[in-house]
């Protein structure tokens, strides 16, 4: 089978062409504008008829791409498009898992629900999978998951001499402990105790056997950052040298980027969230995982 | 049947008073805020266990609103609500309603596919039909369309002394006539010459026989405003006193409202979408059909 047309939203252009070069796929050109009255404007410029089409769009701040991309779904369909396949290399929603209070929205579900009714097939990065064992519970369409830990382990071995990995919790341990044997570096977690979204006391476990190692904090998700800030300046005061910070999806609320900066760390992500800290390309494994679920979906 | 209990999206909270003020009906009080990363945190605080509900939400500059209402639908359907219908005094997406341009997505049609999906029924006030005769065109689900072509009359009636109606096209004459009628005034249409989104070229004809009366500018939306302005301006260079301009929905895009107001035009519309010239209510004509809606749906 010939590989899907590539299409990507605005402001993942950079990686659908990552995806294309490395399956040999076509591109499809999307025109997008917004009419003054705020509604969205969308035009496909390659039509799809008769072929398969992988939609490129991460879903970081997703409330506004939702409609646009459910509006180019919609749209490849009518226009005669086989299949339509959702390459979201940051999923979003998946922190809502559980009622917690009474009333709440459980969000990651209806988001769910909403893409699966949208899409044949998903493919995503690492996903915030906290109390849900696979997306398969609340996504009705074929997903793949790349694991972008390879990546990172990668990144560190080749970019830092002698690396101590550190998690951000007791419940990344698995994962942090993965990325650092594959790096071939010692490893440790800190303890979070969260008193708000934005408000969050670390401590860690007495690592005065590795000083003279650079710390390199690692996370699946970098948002408000005040895990990281707060641990990067703990280091500092226990005589560590600047740390690098590396995260898969560095969604960066609240300018984290530039307090973890002003903190002396160096932050490094993937490619899943475009921004200037990316070093690391998820492109190669998110094809693989594109090229085998549009196969079998 | 007892009313269905009437809840407002962020900003919709006076329509809603209003509402249930009319139908003696419950509010439901809902919170919602930002998480850090840009995701929408909603909770239901009044749980509509085995109770009809109302959203209120109008849809002007939608996109970022439609994901919180999908969680909101479908969280009060997972807490028990028998129905859950939209209020949406202002309907976004009537007007891409036909591909104009290969490849062009008719948003009207994919946007209409998700409220149906997402609500029982519907209720809004003058939808911009222009191909469409009627939104069962699109909805699949029961709809109620209220008129606010009366609460225009009436207002024009006791608020302009000699008012001259003017309407923005040819395709405005059934509607406009029937504004000024009930108004007990004459009335004209504009001629429109539309080059682009933001450039349209007005012509109107000669109205020399109703110099001395004030003109009042009708149309069903106030959007980037051009043709009014150019109107405001075109009439007073023919020496007639400064224009009324009334519209249903005020949008005011590129800040049309102030550059109304500084050719020197009184502006006036109704609560559809809140905004500082709302002069006129459609509470009660929109409680009406929703207690209709409700009973029927």
């Amino acid at each position: 089978m010939t590989a899907p047309l590539v299409m990507a939203m605005p402001g993942n252009e950079a990686l659908a062409a990552g995806l294309a070069a490395t399956l040999g796929a076509e591109r499809a050109a999307l025109e997008t504008r917004r009419f003054p009255d705020g509604e969205t404007y969308l035009r496909l410029l390659d039509e799809p008829r008769g072929r398969s089409l992988a939609i490129v769009c991460t879903l970081a701040r997703p409330d506004e791409k939702v409609l646009p991309l459910v509006f180019a779904a919609a749209t490849a369909r009518e226009l005669g498009a086989t299949r339509v396949g959702l390459v979201a290399p940051y999923l979003a929603y998946m922190r809502q898992d559980r009622r917690f209070r009474s009333g709440e929205a459980v969000t990651s579900r209806p988001f769910a629900r909403l893409l699966s009714e949208t899409f044949d097939w998903l493919v995503t990065v690492d996903p915030h999978l906290h109390r849900y064992g696979a997306l398969g519970e609340i996504y009705r369409i074929p997903t793949r998951v790349v694991h972008a830990a390879p990546l990172i382990s990668a990144w560190i071995e080749a970019n830092v001499a002698e690396p101590l990995v550190i998690g951000p919790d007791r419940e990344s341990e698995q994962w942090v402990s993965a990325v650092a044997a594959a790096a071939a570096a010692p490893w440790s977690v800190l303890e979070k105790v969260r008193h708000g979204d934005r408000d969050v006391e670390i401590r860690f476990e007495d690592l005065g056997a590795w000083r003279g190692r650079t710390p390199v904090l690692v996370d699946d998700i970098i948002s408000s950052g005040r895990t990281m800030i707060a641990a990067v300046r703990r280091l500092a005061e226990a005589g560590f040298a600047a740390p690098v910070c590396i995260a898969v999806h560095g969604l960066f609320a609240d300018a984290s980027d530039r307090l973890l900066a002003e903190a002396g760390a160096r932050v490094v992500t993937t490619d899943t969230v475009p921004h200037a800290t990316n070093q690391v390309s998820v492109a190669p494994l998110v094809a693989e995982a594109l090229r085998a679920v549009a196969a079998s979906a």
